[in-house]
């Protein structure tokens, strides 16, 4: 059962867990709102859904409400940050905040932090830089979630790599995980007794499956587009921890609890930016012949911007029982 | 049937040609390099394979042997270049040069190129970048030929990503198309009468097959991860075309053929990168527990260098009807 909550509220109900967990009125506020959005944005999996286990991480002291995140370092444009296992909300949108400046500084700015904590939904950061007139391309490690290529156990992250480009009429963001399904899509499906809509990771023979539970039980997710998903998980894990001087999925896997991660955030000043060239390809892509007639071609951040403006007006849709811990913590 | 020719003679043959065409005797050297280099590393589709095709551009003019590339832009370590139509890979060495320059400066730069052509192997500037101690992100559009997520007609490229990483046991470089197979694959496949290992695209009927002709009929290539590279092809193309102002996918298609595209290539500073990380990432998932026993779990770049060092000692392999092509040139 689903109920609707106004933005306002939920982001209240945040705030008082958040204050009582020791955080500041204004990491409260932060905090809150970004759950709160990206639960109005209809990224569940990373608003409401995950607040108690943000919420217990806090209580584990994993994540640290009042760490100071600090710059260790610095190369001209490039920044080196320690994230003290703050609130990765807060340590990545400080982060994107200086990529942000860097670039406007600088034309590119770069910030690699180590030490932070899960960013939620990476998009958030896209959506800030492109708010700022800047490209940004942002990614993050996580704890092991699927074997690499030619591999049976879990040692690669889903890795979410983030692309965003400011636009008038609606930015343009990706925030793209190298599972083909998330954790929680995975979760959403097997609930509803549903089969994926194509092959999603391994059975217990090898085989490839659309059955979620299989997939749970072995473990073996599949990255998107098998081998590629696969190399480009490895090789963002390297670029965020070498880069930063942080821990690989490696080290947070052997921790077994997702924390302390790898981030990197690079902006690009979008100044002179040819507005009028995205435009022309946004129209060329979408007038593609559908598969099934009337069938909508869209673009990275579409559905965002269209969920939004519909939660907003009846609220956002939360599972009852979910809603309820919430209330209750 | 294939022939075995030596690096040495590869490149000289290809040189000859260059020269004949109108090259100088330092674009032909590079030029003819980074060709026999391709086939050499064992990536023969942007080798010698595809030497003809780059032969035919210079002469139809759109591929034009001394043009200059120009810088026309500077902000900070931000540069915007016109590639004038100059052979992509002189254009794409140099703007890599001047990436590392700026990183190594400003510890990351950027240069975003218009009008430029085929860079051939991507991973060429990332091996260069990696060479000179920089991380390297590059990307570039191409001409249509992957439907997007939804459409039935090719309305995408397949936008080719680059990440390299500096390592002192061997750099790790990704050079990855959004397309499940490369167009040279898919061919690869149907002449030796095989399946695909996996659905690389569609059938008449909308459905996903493993069957290379089915493919080449329908023109609807398989993304990889589907709607995720479809999404990640798109805003690679907004990326390289809206920063650098120049053609985008629709306008390259429309030309009717491949030439005057757009480039992006980001290099930062390595000084600081944390080597003993990567070789504890690479350590950590090489051993995972293959699915076949004794199967490999490799990184990307490992199978390139492999490759190189058994083509240096037995010679290149190549398709006895191309090499006699590429004699007659």
């Amino acid at each position: 059962m689903a109920v609707r909550i106004s933005f306002e509220e939920m982001k209240a109900q945040f705030r008082r867990v958040l204050l009582n967990l020791g955080f500041s009125e204004k990491r409260a506020d932060l905090c809150a709102a970004i759950f709160a959005e990206n639960s109005r944005d209809g990224v569940y999996s990373h608003g409401v859904n995950r607040f108690p286990v943000f919420v217990q991480l806090v209580k584990e002291g994993l994540v640290v409400p009042e760490a100071e995140p600090e710059q260790t370092g610095q190369h001209g444009a490039l920044a080196y940050w320690d994230g003290h296992r703050a609130p990765g909300m807060v340590t990545a949108t400080r982060a994107t905040e200086q990529a942000i400046a860097l670039a406007k500084e600088h034309g590119i700015g770069c910030v690699a932090v180590k030490n932070t904590n899960h960013w939620m939904r990476g998009g958030t950061y896209g959506w800030q830089a492109a708010e700022a007139g800047c490209v940004a391309i942002c990614a993050t490690n996580t704890i092991a979630n699927m074997p690499p290529w030619g591999g049976k156990e879990p040692r690669l992250g889903n890795n979410p790599l983030v692309i965003a480009i400011p636009r008038e009429n609606g930015h343009i963001v990706l925030d793209m995980a190298m599972t083909q399904f998330s954790f929680g899509k995975l979760q959403e499906y097997e609930l509803k007794g549903e089969e994926l809509p194509v092959a999603g990771g391994y059975d217990e023979t090898g085989a490839l499956t659309t059955d979620p539970e299989a997939i749970r039980t072995t473990g073996r997710s599949l990255p998107i587009g098998y081998w590629k998903g696969a190399g480009l998980s490895l090789v963002l894990d390297v670029l965020v921890a070498s880069l930063s001087g942080g821990r690989s999925v490696a080290e947070i896997t052997a921790q077994g609890k997702e924390y302390g991660v790898s981030q990197l955030f690079i902006c690009i000043d979008a100044a002179r930016q040819n507005e009028a060239i995205i435009e022309n390809i946004l129209a060329y892509t979408k007038a593609c012949e559908p598969v099934h007639a009337g069938g909508p071609v869209r673009y990275p951040g579409e559905n965002t911007l269209a969920t939004r403006v519909r939660n907003e007006k009846e609220g956002i849709p939360v599972n009852e029982e979910i809603w309820q811990q919430v209330l209750a913590l």
